[in-house]
């Protein structure tokens, strides 16, 4: 028995997320699939995290366990002649056994693409997520330090979350202009909460729209008020840019 | 009657190209279906030239004639509302009776999108070409200004172009790096034959991974041998920025 850890990128607009569920199409549903055509084993994978439905990966790591013969660092490329073309495995190596691609997440990377438009653009419309004018990109950048740092951010995360701890650090978090109109938000934390990354997205974005008051944030992520911060940004414009163990 | 001018943004994927065909799904079509079921006016609706299935646009002109009581300016959030979203029209103007989308072009310029990786990145796979490596993009650049100027393209349009005179001229050309391994070529000239981005950018890419020398581009343009150009680069990557009158 091997223990391996591949790499995942997927435009998720055709799946309804991550996790395998009856009925639904999934990207997890499908490389299990594509394991089994491969290697004739039903296993089950293992990710760092489960992505809703629409949110794009990267780089998603994950895991599962085979006693195929192909090598360990072929494994990628069986897989993809089995997967739909939205849905590659960029690469696959043998981990020790006791890695676990969820349980040993050290720090997690997500990007939120976002344009500002008075109406929605097909072009950039797989994923960028559309907001109205006005957006005012400075005041919306000036209050990114106030989301640093280990708070609990149960007030950041959907109703659905079901953690027993809902304290977070957010090592990094940076809002850069990609191009006119074009926007990046990227937040490098130890892990996110339900939805975390698109209500805090959705915060900004209120910011800088002038829906929220910049000198409100601090006590909005105090409160610890889901009624309080913005609202959940849509999950075109969310990716998972990388994990590190 | 009014001569109204459309200006479309719309995302190639899903369309046969702009042109309407018998039994495709088209973006003219799409447009012309949504006029009549604005106006109830079956029309013809003259683009500023055809883009091939997968093509996309940021800004296409389009003209039609109508008796629509619909002001101008607000026609266009009428037409919205009956297409689907991967068209939008992003304005509408009434110009005069003589003006023609087509006829009256000064000046193109399409951009090619493209990226480097041994394998396709689904991520990118909407609006991006995939390229493998390598890829010298200083290489690449170096020979840009061999398509500069006026020029007989005929060795640089496909068998299916049909005009009197294969004589264009390329006013602007330029090759940027976006990110790591990505790639905009952006190409303005008076008008372009059949396919003649395209091979440009498969020429240029040609250049950039080893396969055409340098050297070889100047007496590649002279000598009006489709053969001896690059392969046409796929329609992925290419979108109309923008057209001049």
């Amino acid at each position: 028995m091997k223990r391996i850890l591949l790499i995942i990128q997927f435009l998720g607009t055709r799946y309804s997320g991550w996790q395998v569920q009856p009925g639904q199409v999934t990207v997890q549903g499908e490389i299990e699939r594509a394991i089994y055509e491969t290697t004739g084993e039903r296993v089950k994978i293992h990710s760092s995290g489960r992505t809703d439905a629409g949110v794009h990966a990267m780089a998603m790591p994950a895991h599962f366990d085979t006693d195929t013969r192909i090598q360990p660092e072929n494994i990628y490329k069986a897989l993809n002649t089995h997967l739909p073309d939205d849905i590659r495995v960029l690469s696959s190596c043998q981990v020790d056994e006791h890695f676990h691609a969820r349980f040993d997440v050290k720090e997690k990377t997500y990007e939120y693409h976002f344009y500002v438009s008075p109406q929605p653009l097909p072009y950039f419309s797989t994923t960028e997520a559309w907001i109205t004018p006005p957006f005012n990109f400075d005041l919306a950048k000036s209050i990114l330090n106030e989301f640093l740092g280990t708070h609990d951010f149960v007030g950041f995360a959907s109703a659905r979350t079901e953690v027993t701890s809902t304290i977070r650090t957010i090592k990094k978090i940076s809002l850069s202009k990609t191009s006119k109109d074009h926007f990046v938000l990227s937040v490098t934390g130890d892990g996110f909460l339900y939805n975390m990354v698109r209500i805090i997205a959705g915060t900004i974005i209120s910011v800088g729209n002038g829906k929220i008051a910049p000198n409100e944030i601090k006590s909005i992520v105090e409160s610890k008020d889901r009624k309080r911060a913005g609202d959940t940004a849509s999950a075109v414009g969310l990716v998972l840019k990388n994990v590190k163990y």
